[in-house]
């Protein structure tokens, strides 16, 4: 099969790759569509030592199994099942897990994926193709609401307005906080098809900040922006960590202490909730897509993606 | 009246300085006893450019108001009552309080202190005056029931074997949890009267660490052990930071979003149930005691605080 491999700091479009093994408790799906994720760029650069082929957010048709000539998503981690963290119902935490393009297991960006049939969903009718293909960030988005209690008409601030971002507030808005967005980018307050108020310039160095917002999401990924989303929140109030970044930052902890601030680490999230989101027809995620790709250039996909300004850069990988 | 100043980096015993004003809602307090803590310590040695008469331990004997001649303890935040803050019932964190001998309040280290006759809280004849002094930091300890559900059975770790992770080990095990204590003094394992684990070395850089604790508490106020507390937490667990540290360290944290750890920052907590608990015998404080000095050896007492090794010492102000 086709697909784009990453290996030793390289990424390259290979013709005749081995279509992934699938085993008895698996399913091969052929990918309709991927999308491009900060950390498949991070892979690409070395991150995590990644070799192989990269890709965790998908659309595709189940090639056999109980799902057979449907389209489905999927929940990215594949869990053993036996461990402790798997005993207590976190799978998604499994010690021993598998995790789609990321960890020992071949991805989105390539004709054909394996995932345990136990993680896949069927995609409801009214939800298209690209919308689906969100579904896996949108998850992530929706964790927020699944690690704390949202409570309507509580003030909310999403540093970064990039694509986790967006979606991030776009899940707080409708839980019924008051959300406001910090970035660059003001057209994109909107963009997801909510008024949510935007904040230019709160995240510069030297801005004003007050200690207003009850929740603050870190999205932007970059570590010196931890102590500014710290000055904007109230005492006792939840900082939620959903970036990862790849290098360490010197951080003061003691106005954690002082202020009992909750920081909130936040990953994977359920696909389910997301994909009764997209079928409801909110968020408009297709209003981030910025540029599309066939698998053929998916280092040029992988390049658009890195540009300032990206949002959601498609692959697309078979019509149907 | 007499006390100790610290002023400029330097800490000197005085004779004659003025009891402090009370306004009309507050109470004046004839000391009894005073307790050395760490941030004393640190106010010491210029932290928050203090200036004036340290200590927020104490226990001591109403002079007027309501509870006039009745022995007291008291919450050392003292709240505006009508910022946002007090108006969510947060006073402890209100933007414009004073706080007893930490900021913008004389403190106990002194023959008399002011706080509102609000804060105070009689203490029960059963409750020693040498054990009502632990009331500030037990209430702290306490302070972690108050932010997080805590569940008997669970596996908790104590990071730090001196004053407040004692009683932090203390009010974790009283909740039914299975605590270990990481320390260097296996002896106090059992001092307060419950029979903890002890993991001797846990914390030495290169000792073998398992993710096997729900909880973690840090309380060793080192930044170097903040990701070795990490190491021995679950995913989805909580580490809650009991202490605050003068410097910043530099931190990785890519690990609380990929095991979507909580990170608490816990500060003052509830004197009413850490007066309860102490009015029914447990912990057993008073041999937590290393050393007592009168008022007029405060600056050693200081100086008896600040040795490897020492756990509580007292500062004895008057005897009735």
């Amino acid at each position: 099969m086709r697909g784009l491999v990453l290996s030793a700091g390289t990424a390259k479009f290979e013709q005749e790759l081995p279509a992934p093994n699938a085993s008895a408790s698996e399913t091969r799906v052929r990918v309709l569509s991927a999308g491009v994720c900060a950390t498949d760029l991070a892979l690409a650069r070395g991150y995590m030592d990644f070799e192989g082929i990269p890709g965790h957010e998908f659309c595709g048709v189940a090639l056999d199994g109980p799902l057979e000539g449907k389209r489905v998503v999927g929940e990215i981690n594949a869990a053993c099942g036996t461990c402790s963290a798997c005993r207590d119902g976190l799978g998604r935490h499994c010690s021993e897990r598998t995790v789609l393009g990321i960890l020992g297991r071949s991805g989105a960006f390539a004709d054909e994926l394996a995932l345990p049939t136990e993680n896949l969903l069927e995609v409801p009718d009214s939800v298209s193709t690209d919308a689906a293909t969100f579904c896996e960030p949108l998850a992530a988005a929706w964790e927020i609401a699944e690690q704390i209690d949202l409570v309507a008409g509580e003030s909310a601030l999403v540093c970064g307005d990039g694509r986790l971002g967006l979606l991030c507030a776009h899940v707080l808005a409708a839980h019924g906080l008051n959300v406001t967005l910090a970035g660059r980018h003001a057209e994109r307050a909107n963009l997801l098809g909510q008024e949510l108020t935007f904040a230019e310039g709160l995240l510069e160095p030297d801005a004003p900040r007050e200690p207003r917002y009850s929740i603050v999401v870190e999205a932007t990924g970059k570590p010196e922006v931890f102590p500014l989303a710290l000055q904007c929140l109230r005492p006792r109030g939840t900082l939620v960590l959903k970036t990862t970044s790849e290098r360490p930052g010197a951080f003061d902890l003691a106005p954690l202490v002082v202020n009992e601030i909750t920081l909130l680490g936040s990953r994977c999230g359920p696909f389910a909730p997301a994909l009764a989101s997209l079928a409801s027809g909110t968020p408009t995620v297709e209003n981030m897509i910025t540029a599309r790709f066939p698998l053929e250039r998916a280092t040029d996909a992988l390049h658009a993606a890195s540009q300032r300004g990206a949002l959601k850069v498609l692959i697309d990988v078979h019509d149907s």
